[in-house]
């Protein structure tokens, strides 16, 4: 079997990431169809011999479509999920808009891939925050049994698309040529600063990235008793997100234990030789499928809880990697058919 | 009554802050003193229309000071600061070699300038990131009670010196060239990335850093039973350190009543404005001599729990800064004087 996919958003940061991985993990294709708004549709592009010229993202265009893969926005995920949903094409949906419907499957394949099977037709991605932090703290979560944690995030430019990445690279060349840096993808300068700012703030003095980090673990890991306080920042780095964490289980640790968990799950890397100054750093989990996960030590302020720092590429699993991911359980699950 | 006062380590990143402050301080001096090791002794140093010969930092150049201010490293210190108190001159030393003496106050003016007197002619100054994360926890400890606390920081490139600073600088110009990074001061590339490694590691997996922020904010708050944990991160920022807390406390908290102990306590500026998108950042705090705190939010996962942010220049409060005011509180309690 091989399908007709489609990519919503084909122009951004993450739908070129899209095109690429679909490609290099041997994605079934029967075809592949750019879709994006008006604004980049007609716009060509290319990848090594083949070219698409990016067609309109409207209703009709998921008539002959299986999967489409959606990362273009809340709103336009909001207006033609359902529309792809309807005309028998399964959205994988890369936004936050669909997330905690009760009726919408949210996944991490290596956590709660069987999770797909009886979608109505949508499917949701996690946030990338979320997604980066579960790599280290699912496998952690099987051995000890996970009760609360605290995060800080440290997250790169490429969550707020590829304009955002061009504007820290452009504010950087600013900096050097001794000119003033523009700052219109972000409230504020990002090139040497951060922003304890990421998506909107709520009432409660959280951001809604710092909300969804507890209501997607939640349902993801199926844990609706688990607390969690996040603070979510943005920093100076490309496309690699950064958590450090501090987890609370409600079992003994044991630090070996949590070390050979992380080595034996699929979505990590143990990189924790601290006296080979061997840590996760975002350059390095640039471009990488795993995320890395390091620093893991008792923590000093909790009764069985672990300490820990977790890297991961935000454009990959944090984004495309994951959506991609999905639609490959999709395929192994036999579960590509829309039953409404 | 004025003082003759030296610095030892005149020529590094705090050497140099510590010389503009004691001048726009007004600091009551009869003289200043510029001393260094022997590979800077010999430079000339110039302020304006003043003018200094750096002098080699050897025993008997303590003979006519009366305070002396050390930010040279932890073996200069270790070396001198008691050579110093043996000359009747008050060692105030930024390096970490006597803040756990319990002989030696270890003093942030804001929180126990009391303290200095009765030293036996060494002062300690703190830590860089508990000085700054204090300047959030203190006056939140004096409403509530702090219990524990979970930190993250987010530390720039001046905690490690001049040559660091210098650094991150020049390897943002060779990325804008296309040219490969040097990596000198640090164990890896800091531009576009993040270094979870501030100082060196210890068996249980925390670093000296993360020790240190633990160890001496138990001593400086006189809360020997505290818990924290934390995990110290250097980040591509140039001289202002962030620290993401998540506290907890013994009584019931208020955010209303949390922001007016912050706004009215010494050491800190309110910067808590979410909707306005104002909360401190590093480029709004480098060269302020307050720290500023915001993101101040009940706790989701603590009960009495706060999380704020907290942003404080590294090189003034978290060096140069609180080593003056602890010169200036050994003045205003007339406690320049070493009783050995």
């Amino acid at each position: 079997m091989s399908y007709r996919v489609g990519i919503v958003g084909a122009t951004g940061a993450v739908g070129q990431e899209l095109i690429d991985l679909l490609y290099a993990r041997n994605f079934p294709m029967e075809s592949l169809t750019l879709l994006a708004s008006s604004r980049s549709a007609g716009k060509t592009i290319t990848r090594g011999d083949k070219s698409w010229t990016v067609e309109l993202a409207c209703p009709e265009a998921f008539d002959n479509l299986d999967i489409a893969i959606f990362s273009a926005g809340g709103s336009t995920s909001t207006d033609l999920c359902p529309e792809a949903a309807k005309r028998n094409c399964v959205a994988v949906d890369n936004s936050s808009a669909f997330r905690m419907d009760p009726n919408v499957p949210l996944v991490v394949p290596e956590i709660n891939a069987e999770a797909v099977r009886g979608h109505q037709g949508i499917i949701a991605n996690p946030n990338c925050s979320t997604a980066v932090a579960l790599m280290g703290l699912w496998p952690l979560h099987e051995l000890f049994g996970l009760k609360r944690f605290f995060a800080s995030t440290y997250q790169a430019a490429s969550g707020a698309g590829a304009a955002a990445m061009a504007e820290l690279e452009d504010q950087v060349r600013s900096w050097v040529k001794g000119e003033p840096m523009k700052a219109e993808q972000f409230p504020h300068q990002l090139a040497f600063n951060l922003l304890p700012h990421v998506d909107k703030f709520f009432e409660d003095g959280y951001t809604k990235e710092e909300h969804k980090m507890l209501n997607e673990s939640r349902k993801i890991m199926n844990l609706p008793e688990l607390r969690a306080s996040t603070t979510c920042v943005r920093v100076p780095v490309l496309r690699a997100h950064s958590i450090a964490i501090n987890a609370e289980f409600e079992r003994p640790v044991d630090v070996v234990k949590a070390r050979e968990a992380i080595s034996g799950f699929a979505g990590a890397d143990l990189c924790d030789e601290p006296a080979e100054n061997r840590y996760p750093m975002p350059i390095d989990f640039s471009g990488k499928e795993k995320c890395g996960v390091g620093r893991i030590r008792i923590d000093s302020a909790l009764d069985n809880g672990l300490a820990l720092w977790v890297v991961g590429d935000q454009l990959w699993k944090g984004a495309a990697l994951n959506a991609v991911q999905i639609a490959e359980a999709l395929v192994k699950l036999d579960a590509v058919a829309v039953s409404v």
